[in-house]
């Protein structure tokens, strides 16, 4: 199957000058959605996962899947005030502005072996976040997993430390 | 199994005197987590379903998995501004102000058979956005899937015309 087809290049979204990779158009299509979940899952098959990790919110759309598949469970990562129980947070710099991300203080158990999952590498500054807090809790990060990777955006050089994978990357 | 059991109840979350269900607990357990999605997934088994709606961020959580499981797609349901293409938007009303939701117009074709899944029942507003967003775009709505259900917020009266299912129900 070639992913690439099903997903929707969207001009000057969010903003001008920006062509915006839609990944809404591989979900709603069973047998893409499905390949997609399938070739991360055989990525994590190797790993003895313990866990999956995914930042809100379409890092639950790829996670949750891959976490059924493999009968594991799927931690969050989300925004400020969004998780009720006790959580500890990690704050990182966007190109305007700053972003902080949670996740529940017991999400991880020491010595875990975690996946985290996210639609998107683009400059890395989420993926960095979410490596930070798991690690921070105990886990051990023994893959990441993107369906789309924007190359020019070198994204990459944040996670050179860690095993990834990218179903998908676009040099423009 | 008893899936209440891995439910979380946090006391004066999100403010005083409300205890919140906190689902995060079921979802970090592989055995819980696939139980859940398991039940929903052989409730829309019955209903010849051919594409599942879940509002964002909880309602991806069940309904990707729930989607995955039946080789079919999935469609998110979104705060504005989240997402790229074509939209139709609701607006309802919350206990203190509004709140809108959108879909993408192509997200739902005419006469499709559409699942809506979300983690919580509770006043209803969301799931009946929801459900207005799929009928405007032509679809059927032939099931509800919710992981919990508070009775004592009558949500149910506003989906009273709907099939649903709710996996968990609290009184108080």
């Amino acid at each position: 199957m070639n992913l690439r087809e099903y997903v929707s290049e969207v001009e000057n979204w969010p903003k001008e000058g920006v062509q915006f990779k839609d990944i809404t158009t591989i979900m709603d299509n069973g047998e893409a959605f499905g390949y997609a979940v399938d070739q991360i899952a055989k990525y994590a098959e190797d790993k003895d996962v313990d866990i999956i990790v995914g930042p809100e919110a379409r890092g639950f759309i790829i996670g949750c899947p891959v976490a059924y598949r493999l009968g594991i469970g799927f931690a969050p990562v989300r925004k400020p005030n969004k998780l009720p129980r006790e959580t500890i947070s990690y704050e990182y710099d966007l190109e305007y502005g700053k972003n902080t991300l949670e996740i529940h203080k017991d999400a991880i158990k020491p010595g875990q072996r975690v996946l985290i999952t996210d639609d998107l590498l683009a400059t890395g500054g989420t993926i960095e976040a979410a490596i930070h807090l798991v690690e921070k809790l105990g886990g051990e990060v023994v893959g990441l997993a993107f369906l789309i990777e924007l190359n020019y955006l070198n994204g990459r050089d944040k996670i050179k430390d860690y095993d990834f994978i990218s179903l998908l990357e676009y040099n423009e």
